[in-house]
């Protein structure tokens, strides 16, 4: 409902009505709308957090962890569409606390990215770009897929991450222009 | 209210207290609430055809037309941040005529960012990436800016398109790994 409708034009009746649920019930389940935007956001860092958490365990080179984030993050757009359309449309609607935990969670994931370009830059595999720039280009790159990378779909999100990081590590990669 | 709040949680009450106008009077310049969504769409997609027919008009090199595209596509963006919001978050909201509409015009623009890639690919400036997909990297990498790069804020879109053509740029160039 969140993801078609919207947030804010959806109303507790409708959520009701979509899970055949009294008010009662469902406010049990939820607590709140919000709490159950707060859910939906935190089901996608989870399965992001722990996907960055996989590929620090590698303990590849960062060429290798970078194109294994960019692997783990088109899996999570792929497998929750709806999801990561509330995820980046509606953090906004978030206050107070769990904003600042979103926005924390957000921060802590980039930052993942940033230290893998930081790697990569100190051991002279990476040209001495700015990471935080560089990192906000490559979650550009990948996140934006929400748009036309669909379960079902012709294109898997291997098919998508293999030469998406392909172009982004060849972009980044020391060595004359 | 649109950016703030969504298309379909903004009422025609709420457009006439945020004008200062009264219902007739904002029929009268918007037609409905769809048209004036649609009339957002319009500008963003006028801006960004314009900016890409000056590139056009220029006649460089792909790269040098690539870089200039990025250019232009951050100046929109940074210059029209809310209108970018609406655009990037409530096209689904379009019907009929306006939604074959929108989509039409978005599938121009794309074709031209195609179209500078396969002259790149046809005169070996470019390796033979899959052009579709390849603009859909360059797209993400450039739309999804609209949610830090604002009017007023620490970077000029130029700061920010340099870096990402460089990337992109030699991501794509034809040469060795």
């Amino acid at each position: 409902m969140f993801a078609q409708r919207g947030y804010h034009a959806t109303g507790i009746t409708e959520l009701c009505a979509a899970n055949g649920l009294g008010k009662g019930a469902l406010y049990h389940y939820i607590g709140s709308k919000e709490e159950l935007l707060a859910a939906i956001h935190d089901r996608v860092m989870d399965e992001v957090m722990l996907g960055a958490d996989r590929v620090a365990r590698t303990k590849g080179s960062p060429s290798t962890q970078l194109a294994e984030l960019g692997d783990e993050l088109l899996d999570v757009i792929h497998r929750y569409p709806d999801h990561v359309w509330v995820f980046l449309h509606e953090f906004p609607a978030l206050t107070g606390e769990r904003s600042e935990q979103f926005h924390q969670r957000r921060r802590e994931y980039e930052r993942r990215v940033e230290a893998v370009l930081e790697a990569g830059i100190d051991s002279g595999e990476f040209r001495a770009v700015d990471p935080r720039l560089t990192a906000l280009a490559w979650l550009g790159m990948h996140n934006y897929t929400y748009l036309w990378l669909k379960a079902g779909g012709r294109l898997s999100a291997r098919d998508v991450a293999k030469p998406f990081a392909e172009i982004f590590i060849r972009g980044i990669a020391d060595g004359p222009a």
